[in-house]
């Protein structure tokens, strides 16, 4: 529902109207996004049909401003898909979180390991059913790696936040590649919105307070040089991605 | 968070302030209940700390007003604790969401079905930790009648909401249980709140445009008589619950 | 965005799949109504785009699912618009917040006076801003009668949640108005839904826990042929709105 | 509701429980607010009972995730207490939205235009008052500058996310000193969240992708020199707050 410019009618129902031509729309989109007027982001709704283990699902549900309808286990039999990774990798020593380095090496030995464990808890799940156990009941044996399917709904400001968590690099790999995958969808019907959501929110680095001070400290004589080149390249928001990409172009230039 | 008297502390804001008798907020809460006048119980929050298996949570989760924190398979080891129902049932026949006949007499051999993909499941787990499988990946046998645990709040509003729905004969037997078990918690600390909550939502009845036009039709010659016993018994926000149980006690003298 | 098609598509990815008729859909949405499974209606958005009274915007801002970008008085003029009732209601001296007798013979008198304020403070706007103070400041003279404007979007399912209680007779005759207005708007888009929430929702009638027992104890014999009639005539989900009228026609005839 | 211990309770049922010090504790708060895991932040609440003009109201009621009583100018009559800015400002020639030079020299003349406003106002109300115009519909006429109460209640995460964007020198004048003086109240209360909020969000900068790849191109060569000052002095969560300070002093020694 909606287009680029839907966010744009939106806010200047607040900013003042009046036509304006293509290239404005796309500096009031970075405008908003970058000073983070978030509201008219969620005049645009994206719907999608999703398959995916019930353990991404999981993580997926945490985001509460989605629009929900889930495949019912107590109305229909589950499928007999599993989710078995493409890739297996250890435990992060570091990172109590993440994953390390590859177990290719086992990768078929570990395939076998988990489907078996699917195999018997599918063939129990079908003879609970045979013998008439109500299918809310029978599920329960099925693991989370079994595929379920739904509608999911979310208006554009809410999916994009979902997407930064979610394409992050601290989350599972597997709701990373279903964010992926959800983004490059959303992408193309919103090609504006997205290039200023890469370019101000997910590609940008937050500085702290303590970080800001020690930059102010140790590269504060350069800041005069650094607001001119802000200025002169990406700081005005209707900047074209042309003059971004040849501002860049410069950059590497100058500073090798 | 909060008592009874947070609700109308709250909506005498609105509604005119000054010292009333405890009588008094009784009926002014019963009077919100009864006018769906929500805001003022969202001025009460309950906090939970939960243990239940992932197919009840996967429910629970869908409740998108509450704020949840729960137990994560990608950092810790998942329990070896999985749920047996203590009663098996049928399938219904009418209901595709429901249960019907018991299947008592296999239950010792349900439960040991279930318990072997239990078994089965737990046991892989642990081998592919065993051979540094991470913790995110491994835990992707597990079924979801493996339990997890959360802490859940909520406020009195959204939480009676949630209640009302999982309370109900078609919800899962389950979180059915679940709900009612929370509920019971609650109740002592907002005995005003859900005294009118059973009184006005939960026990109530709905009747749709067409069977209040049916009722109209059939009993309408009764209609002054049965306004007069509403107002003389019940009508009074501010009745007390011994005032009700006498009313409704005259009415089985009445009407027997 | 969507249509009752889209409900239905939602509510079929839990309840199962399949070509269903068209009937067959409608008696899903009546379904899905009349059991208050309400998150099929979450698939369906309504988007408005609204001049209204900051008194009128107030109350409808309180629902807090709807999305909403207002036209801003920091940014711009306010308009020179106020609202003026077409008719006055003496204060009603059994209802706090509510209206009674008409004010009708001094119609005239009242708006005049209205006016004046109405006139005064947008003069007074005026000379504040050819001074050059700050339209953010400049506008806090001016009265809640003034019109403001705004993009308004709801999902149907809360949509007709504050539909329901802005168009009850407790709510500001004002917000009824606008209200209704509204609901007359999304009703061609929605026909069946919208039938489905007249039965089973707005013209409903509610009995608390005591009336349901006042009920039966008053009106218990004659149960059995109440439910007859029930299943007969409105009890199935998909009744056709012929049929339903047809029984409704039945009905009068039998019972005068 | 609750305390800085409330996040570091919910947060340790995902990450992993047992007996920590204080110490910790302040660590995991502050990793969960540099790393935007936000949830926990949702397990405190805060509750204001709080008086404002309705141009003030109007902006915080934006903030969706509130809980709010509002004094109802349909139930009872409005106050006569009207807001007069402190000091007047002119409209800013460069921000659309902002204030710019003093007025100080025509402050006693602004001030009484204002007032003059009001005062018709409000005795006009009270005219339509006498002659029993019912309160919903003379409120009309009263400006926005007007006073209103309410119950304010807001989760700890949401509240931090209202107090960023009303504390921010883009929003009015008004909200701020508002915004201020709530986040006054908290702040003791919840002091290591707080301090975490400045820390890593409030005082942060933000870099867009642009931004970040000048830095790194002008920079770069330093890269290694911040790294290490960063991880030295403020890279550990569970830095105190002295060490902190004793960091940004050797900073200003070091770097002048």
């Amino acid at each position: 529902m909606g287009t680029d410019s839907s966010v744009v009618q939106a806010a200047r129902v607040s900013y003042g109207a009046g036509t304006k031509k293509t290239q404005e729309d796309r500096g009031l989109i970075r405008y908003l996004m970058r000073h983070e007027h978030t509201t008219p982001f969620e005049m645009c709704e994206v719907k999608f049909h999703i398959r995916l283990p019930i353990f991404v699902m999981r993580q997926l549900i945490r985001h509460r401003t989605a629009q929900v309808n889930e495949y019912s286990g107590r109305y229909s039999i589950m499928t007999d898909e599993f989710y078995i990774p493409e890739k297996f990798e250890k435990q992060s020593t570091t990172n109590m979180q993440g994953r390390d380095d590859s177990l290719d090496e086992i990768h078929g030995k570990l395939s076998w390991m988990m489907e078996d464990v699917h195999n018997n808890a599918y063939g129990m799940y079908k003879e609970l059913l045979e013998v008439d156990v109500a299918r809310e009941t029978a599920r329960a044996v099925l693991p989370v790696s079994n595929y379920t399917e739904a509608y999911w709904k979310c208006n554009i400001k809410n999916f994009l936040h979902m997407a930064w968590l979610r394409m992050d690099s601290h989350a599972q790999w597997e709701i990373q590649e279903f964010a992926r995958a959800m983004y490059g969808l959303v992408k193309p019907l919103y090609p504006v919105i997205c290039e200023a959501f890469e370019d101000y929110k997910q590609q940008g680095v937050r500085l702290s307070r303590m970080e800001a001070g020690l930059a102010k400290a140790m590269f504060g004589d350069w800041m005069d040089e650094w607001d001119e080149y802000v200025t002169d390249w990406f700081g005005q928001d209707d900047a074209s991605p042309e003059s971004i990409k040849e501002a860049e172009k410069l950059l590497c230039i100058k500073f090798g």
